[in-house]
Parts: C-alpha cells; structure tokens; sequence
C-alpha cells in the first residue's frame, strides 16, 4: 500500500479523492499497489465528507509523515503552493500538480530540487485537463524536432467565441452566459485576458525546447476588445477567430511565442474546436500535424490527469521520470515587435475609400481588401502580407496622425 | 553507449535508421545515453548506403550478440517476425515495433514472454503511426474507465471515401489514384478490405480492457462495395461514410467491436478526419471524449513512433514499462448478429412506392424515408432504430423474398 496526500479540497481536490476511491481497484491494478488516501489539506471544514478523518489543517502532518510518498496539490495559485511542494520535494515525496500557475512560474526550479532528491513531479493535469499532451510531447515525440505547438489552450474564452460566431452574441452577452453556467469566474480576468492560456503555453514551451519560458516575456492579448464586427470579417474572409497560443523555434534559436486572438483558416485543425473544447496541434518534422482534442478543464477530466500522475508516481517510486528542463535566460523569446506575420485591420475613416486605399497600399504590405455586409460607409478592412510587427505599428501611427482611425488589429495565423 | 539492431530495412526500418542517425545528438540527450545502430537485418542488399558495414543476413548475429539491448522489428508480417521477436526477448533484449499484424495475433504471449525477462515490448507505432495513442491509453487514461474507442484507423481507405465524398469520384477511381500515389498497395486487400483497421482495433481494445482480442473474433467489412449513391444518401441524412473500428464495453461486460463502413454525422469529431489522416476518439469516464489526430502512416511519422519507443527502452533498460495485457477467450466479443444499432438500406424494387414503403415500415424498426437527387424511380432508401443485426437480416431477407432487392446496408454510427 502507498500513502497519498492531497492538498486543496476544492474542484480537482474533490475530484482527486473521488476517482481515487471509487476507481480505488482498477487503479490498485494498474499501480500495482493499493493507494491510500492519508491526509487531505484545506483550511475549511468538512464535516459531512465520508473522508472527514483524513482532513487536516496543518501542512506539517503531510510533511513530517514519512509514510506520505506521493502529494497531489490542487490547491492553485502560486503561493503558499510554491512552499509545500518544495518542502515536500525536498522531503523525498514525489509531487503531482494541476497548477499551471505554479509550474509556468517555477518550474524548473521545482524540477532540478525533484531531480537532485530523487523524485517526480509531474503536472500532466496542467495543460488541457484530461488531454493528454504532457506525456506525448515529452515521450512519444521524443524523436521528433518540434517545429511549432499551437493550441487553443482556455476554454472559457473559447466558449465565448464560439457563441460570438455561431449566434452572432455580443462579447459580454457570451461572458455573461459563460459565467452564468459555471465556465468563467465571477472576475474572468485570467482567462479573458489571456494569463491562462499563457501559463499553458509557456509550459509546453520549456517542455519542447527544454528551457523555460516564463510568461512574463510572452507577448499575451486576449478577447476583451473583440467584436462582431471582427467575427464578420473573418467570416468574409473564410476563417474564425480563435485565442491562440503559439510557440516555434525561429532560425536563430529565439523563440516566437505568443497569446493573441488570430485569424484561423475554416479549414485549419483548430477552426472546428469549439465552445469549452481545447484543441492543441505540435507539428513536428518527422511526425507532421498532431492534434489532440478534449475538454480542456472540469472536475473529471482534470481530476483524472492528476490521478494518472499519482499512479505514476507510485510505479515509479524509486526512479525517476523524463520530465526535466532548466532555466531559461531572458533571451529566448524574440522580442514580439521583431516578429513577423500578417495581419487583418479594421479601421473608420470619413475621407472616403480612394483616400483610405492609397493610404493603406503606400503602408501596409500588399493590403487587399475585405468585405462585410452592412457595413457603415466609413468603415474599411483588409487583410496583409508578413510584417514586422513594429512595421505594422508604425503604419498605424501614420494611418492615426492622418485622421484615420484604427478599430482592430488581429494576428492571422499561418496554421 | 546502447547498441541496437534494426531487423527489416524497407520503408518503416529505412526511417528509423535515418531518425536516429539524423537526430542522434538531440536523441543521446533525452535517452541519456548514445545510441548505436550495430545491426540492419535484411535479406536483400545495399551496397550504395552509408551503413553498408551494419548489413547482416543472419539472424544470429543480433541473436547472439549480448551488446544489443534493444531490437526495433520494423520486417512486417507473422513470419519469421514472430519467432525472431520471441527469441530476442528470451535473450533478454527488449524489441520494439511497428508490427500491428504481429502485435494483433501474437501480443498476450510476446508481453508475457517480455515480463517473464523483465525487458520491453512496445509498439506507439502500431497503430496511427506517429499520433501517440497506445501511451495515452495506457498512462494517462489510467484513471478512466474506457467507455469506448472509435477510430479512423486506415488513411488508404480514408482517401478513397474522402475523394468519393468531396470529388464524387468512384471507388475503382479513388483506388486507381491511390495506387498512383503510392497510398495503396498493387494487392490493395489488407487495407480496403478492413483487416489493418482490424489489427489497429485489436491493439486499442486489448490495451484498454486488458485481454486480449484476436481480429479472428471482430466482424471487418470493408469499403470495395461502397457505390456514390450510398455517399449521396449518407449526405442527405446529414453526415458522411467512413470507416470506423469501434469497440465499447456492453454491461454484460462482453465487448461489442467491429470494422465496417459507417454513417457518421457532420458535426462529430471524426467526420472531419480526411484524406490520409486517421483519427481516434477515447471516450473515458472521467476525460469524456479524447480525439486524436494525424497521419496514421508514412515513413516518418511511423519511424518517430519507433525511435521514441526505442528511447523510451534505452531509458527504462533495467525497468519494466507499463504495457501488458492477458490472453482473451473466444467469449469476449459479443457475436455480431447480437449486436444492435440503426441502419441505413437502399434497394430497389419495381413494386412502387406504397407497396416499398409497407413493407419497409411493418420489417423495421421506425424506418424514416430519405432521398437524393437524380435517383431511379425504383430506388428506395431509408433509415432506422436501434435494431438486433439478426433482426436486420431476417428482415433483409423477408424483403427479398418479396422481390425487394437490397443493394446496400450500412450501420449508423452513435459517434
């Protein structure tokens, strides 16, 4: 039998106990061992739970049980996270997480403390909830280059696109719908403006390229200015708008990493994953496209990724496991003004089109037009060529100082 | 230094041998260790390659030489692969593979074979050539109760029904071009007739439920009697025909799985798997639906699946992996006459509307009327409830007693 702790009762905390108990045999069949639950952490309390034994208050309980070999922690946030799963490291337990947050801000410290005691940690539950992607890049497509992961990453924000293209919602009609069944939080700062997604992507960044990105050095927009009016233009000109996260290794090693909203061709992988569905597509130079498509979030699903890294933990007690990166400097990621790619841009002028085009044509790289129904005369869109991104910059200065007015700016993807 | 054999250098061995020549360095790095090709097994030779001194005719060469730790089998075929497999691991090296016809008829007793001298039998690509799928099963599904898997397994037969689908083209056609393209064989049978989607869905179910299923038990139906006006009609309904192998646990806890051409509507997860691309859809209890997605073959993509195998060999060479199923009755499947499912049925008959339409409606459960364009005056097609499959063909045949010709009959899908 192998003792287990699991520290946060909320969401994937009660998830976490409840596949571990009610799938307690077949899971005992594929550990090889019998898992016990010991302790489980919260501050609150819980008097009616079946495992009301098993609560404890005091972090040191976990800590100084030395029959404690593995600890789930569910708690989220990175602090005191940070601290426990440290010491708990440091302690000789192995560590299993679905803190994006924890793992995308210290994880390869975290990772050299597991190496140098001996132990895991592991966060297959960080990214996509129940899809498994962790394990797949780092094992399955070890023989592989990987030349780019893009993914839609944050459900909640999909959710939110989906209604604005399929029901023509506005932004905060969907937010609201959203929130009202349970798929944002009351403040969707962290979704709607990206920081999830961003956590996300940086993790599987340092996964493939073996150093970590943190995310204060990737460029991160998310979807609070979108509008229908975008969606209707990305519609004419045959895509849908997704929140993406996107990482490639560019021809001088820097990293082009980013979380924008992008343009996203109707035919591409990821321009059918929608509402709270997550879709991540790794192209690697052997492999070519992957794609792997599931619920990104919930009790269940995430529950389920954190068990799995339980009962590989505890197969594993006495080695360790594949995942490791190191730091990264802060000169990985290329800056997100050198970076290139086209762009669509909407914008409102009262100086009439044969102004608005010459304009447009002398700035933007070979600018071509795009079209929707209903719009007001003073209202003009086209799509460009690969630009710099401070080029692009620049040409909108110059388009504002000019009296005309720029609404949107949105990334289209090469995916 | 690890040092490995290559056993068949056609287009999967010739892949490897290039994998892990091109990516060595990046390869020592994540397996911890140089890897180096000793042996390339082949009966023919090849004189002109740069590995020309690795060539051996011999078996007993890799047999007998202890510095080869891992095999990766990559000749195709039962024979001799299954006895040079059986020796290699009784000699206490581990063997990977591409090798699903291998893997499908003789897996229980090789992973025995393989855990009795503690080595490794492993085959990521086995099945959907370079999408990880068999590890996602196995580890990070670990926490779920499988509930089902359905997948595009074949990517010949997926472009046949795709250029069927999207370019009106006809079976004969679609095939003639695949040939050209190098997607089927001259003896196309293997692929069109079913029975690698089998072998594929053989593996999926035996890693999920844990005993092993022989493709001799799995009713397989392939796709040479597929015509356009069944492409037509499967339109009309509101989806699209491809080839699924499916398997789901009944409550019994007999296993109901097949390979046959199926309906499937527009919007699930499989209908937009085209051309080549395989998808495969894991429906678990706690994950709910999985998809995953790529090319299901080709030379490098397949070879990747190898390597990381062979990495993954390199890094547990003292360790047992995690794969492993027991040999399976002939009482695990369900007999397919008692499976049950809708069904779509065209025929033709010169007995009128009315008189069709009686018939029809007293033989079959619910049957529902669709139509297409263009169809003959004494073509007639509908769909169906759930039905018992001896219910079906007990009332085909009442329909063909009374002169009612059914030309086509194919199982919706619930995907």
């Amino acid at each position: 039998m192998v003792q287990v702790a699991v520290m946060g009762y909320g969401v994937v905390g009660s998830g976490v106990v409840e596949v571990l108990s009610e799938h307690s045999e077949s899971i005992a069949k594929r550990a090889k061992e019998q898992i016990d639950i010991k302790y489980i952490l919260d501050i609150r309390e819980f008097p009616d739970s079946p495992f009301v034994s098993r609560f404890t208050k005091n972090f040191d309980d976990i800590l100084n049980d030395d029959d404690v070999k593995v600890v789930a922690e569910v708690m989220g946030g990175v602090h005191p996270a940070y601290e426990f799963t440290k010491q708990c490291l440091l302690k000789g337990k192995s560590v299993v997480t679905s803190n994006k947050e924890l793992v995308a801000t210290k994880g390869a410290e975290l990772l050299e403390i597991a190496r140098q005691n001996n132990v895991n940690y592991l966060f297959e539950a960080s990214v996509g909830g129940g899809i498994p992607i962790i394990r797949p890049i780092s094992q399955c497509l070890a023989a592989n280059e990987v030349i780019e992961i893009a993914g839609i990453l944050n459900g909640t924000t999909n959710f939110i696109l989906t209604k604005m293209i399929r029901e023509n919602m506005s932004f905060d009609d969907a937010l609201g719908m959203a929130q009202k069944l349970g798929y944002a939080e009351k403040n969707p700062a962290a979704d709607v403006e990206g920081h999830d997604a961003c956590r996300k992507i940086c993790i599987l960044a340092s996964l493939a390229y073996g150093k970590h990105v943190y995310p204060q050095y990737v460029h991160t927009n998310g979807i609070t200015g979108m509008t229908l009016e975008d969606v209707a233009y990305a519609s004419s000109w045959g895509g849908v708008i997704k929140l993406i996260g996107q990482v490639k290794r560019l021809d001088d090693g820097q990293l082009d990493i980013t979380v924008e909203p992008m343009f996203i061709e109707k035919n591409s992988q990821l321009a059918n994953v929608d509402d709270v569905f997550n879709g991540i597509l790794v192209r690697g130079d052997a492999t070519g496209d992957v794609v792997f498509y599931g619920k990104g979030a919930g009790k269940l699903p995430t529950a389920s990724a954190v068990v799995a890294d339980i009962i590989d933990c505890v197969k594993h007690l006495k080695a360790r496991k594949y995942l490791h990166w190191i730091d990264g400097g802060d000169d990985i990621v290329k800056p997100y003004s050198q970076t290139v790619y086209p762009v669509y841009i909407r914008l409102e002028s009262s100086l009439g089109k044969q102004a608005v085009t010459e304009k447009v044509t002398a700035l933007f790289k070979n600018a071509r037009s795009i079209l929707r129904t209903n719009a007001p005369e003073n209202e003009f869109a086209f799509v460009t060529d690969d630009m710099l991104v401070y080029e692009q910059e620049n040409a909108v200065n110059a388009l504002e100082q000019d009296g005309i007015h720029v609404l949107s700016k949105i990334r289209i993807s090469d995916l």
